[in-house]
């Protein structure tokens, strides 16, 4: 499964070379994460309630075109790897009006509880544990 | 009291306009509003290990002179009403270079504990209240 | 007109207080402004081109209930005052699931040129002016 | 050369997680990359003003422990790679009170213009180039 968000560059991203700033395509990241797990059928709200948290532990974005104010861009997010005790997101970013590649990134998170200590998903949670397994199978 | 601190601008701060975004401005107040305290002798940090939190409840920027990437700025704080439940700062922001007066503000505060319900202060914390009594005495 | 946009509360907004940053509402006001401009006919985007800036003079919020992640938000917006030189914008944020208010508030803007020198609307671009003026008119 | 630029993490900064929030790192990266230049007699100000502007083209970092509200960080920076088209910064954040080290990471920048096209410092700059030329060097 790959989970496509269309958002819009906001003034607020932007800075004064006239474009985004590099820090916020990560927030980017963090919107196409919750919303391939919500197409997956996990709420990151519930997980937590569930006492289950994800800590970044890489984060890695490739720059290729500026995205610019107002632009409309799709955030494709998928699932391309997985164990029991972390899980890895890839991203790519697309200028809507042209499909331009604007960036792609990764980042790898730890599943942890409560506390920010490591747990296994597929130890403390087998449901959620299946859910991610079938995304990373698709992937292969 | 007043308290003065020293921030500089950063290049995530500004827009593309060329200057700071309005609403970084309020990030600036939390710096003045957590310094003044520490100078009153309260860590904010150990204010809500204690259980007190402190929600916003209104906030207001008047925005004179644009500030600029690199600039320097003085933010100047201090308390101007209290009362058991709630606390009032006052703000300004003076580019360090030549003095000239960018930006004043203030925000207040309701006192709250972990759950985000309103607290006396003075009924709750008596040592906390009577270092937050003796600054706005001095500011009448 | 009142412009009404939804977004969603992303995780990046919130605090280690379990609730939306008090700062990042000005963000959505800037969201709100930009969509009812939209709505007007008006893109923020070709303002700029044109040599029309809108340099946000003073901005104010009341916060009336925590926004919380993952909450979706009405962000509605109208145009309460305009001059030829200035106009201000209010908000209402509401949360989508059971309507409740969770802030107001509002934003004063000058119409700038590229070099944050104000100018007067109605003189220098009648067209834009009168795209206002309807919507000012339309609140009295 | 390695600078050394001592920051403190805001409320701003946090999560609900109650630690810093992932994306916001990057922002430090860049507090740490002004004040390298800085300290190696570079304005990153007057760098724009000369026409000299560094678009990101690659940002990677890796978090080992969660920095946390009111924590004092120390940001080190140093060059580590240098073409006449392109630069690599290097961070490492340590916790200032254990000197734990918090994360790591690097950035990648290419030389533009004022139009985001990209130039050969060396060719167009040489009082430039060789600060930053003399700074490799240095880490060879």
């Amino acid at each position: 499964m790959v989970n496509s968000t269309l958002i819009r560059v906001r003034y607020k991203d932007t800075d004064q070379m006239g474009v985004v700033y590099n820090g916020n395509y990560f927030n980017w990241f963090e919107i196409g994460r919750v919303e391939l797990l919500r197409e997956m059928g996990i709420s990151y709200k519930d997980l937590e309630k569930r006492g289950v948290f994800t800590a970044v532990s890489e984060a890695y974005c490739k720059y290729i075109k500026p995205a610019r104010f107002d632009d409309e861009i799709i955030i494709k997010t998928r699932i391309i790897k997985l164990t029991e005790t972390r899980v890895e997101f890839e991203y790519s970013l697309h200028r809507k009006e042209d499909n331009q590649l604007l960036a792609k990134g990764h980042t790898i998170h730890v599943f942890v509880d409560r506390n920010i200590k490591p747990i296994s998903l597929k130890d403390t949670h087998k449901d959620l544990w299946e859910l991610f397994e079938g995304q990373a199978k698709d992937n292969e």
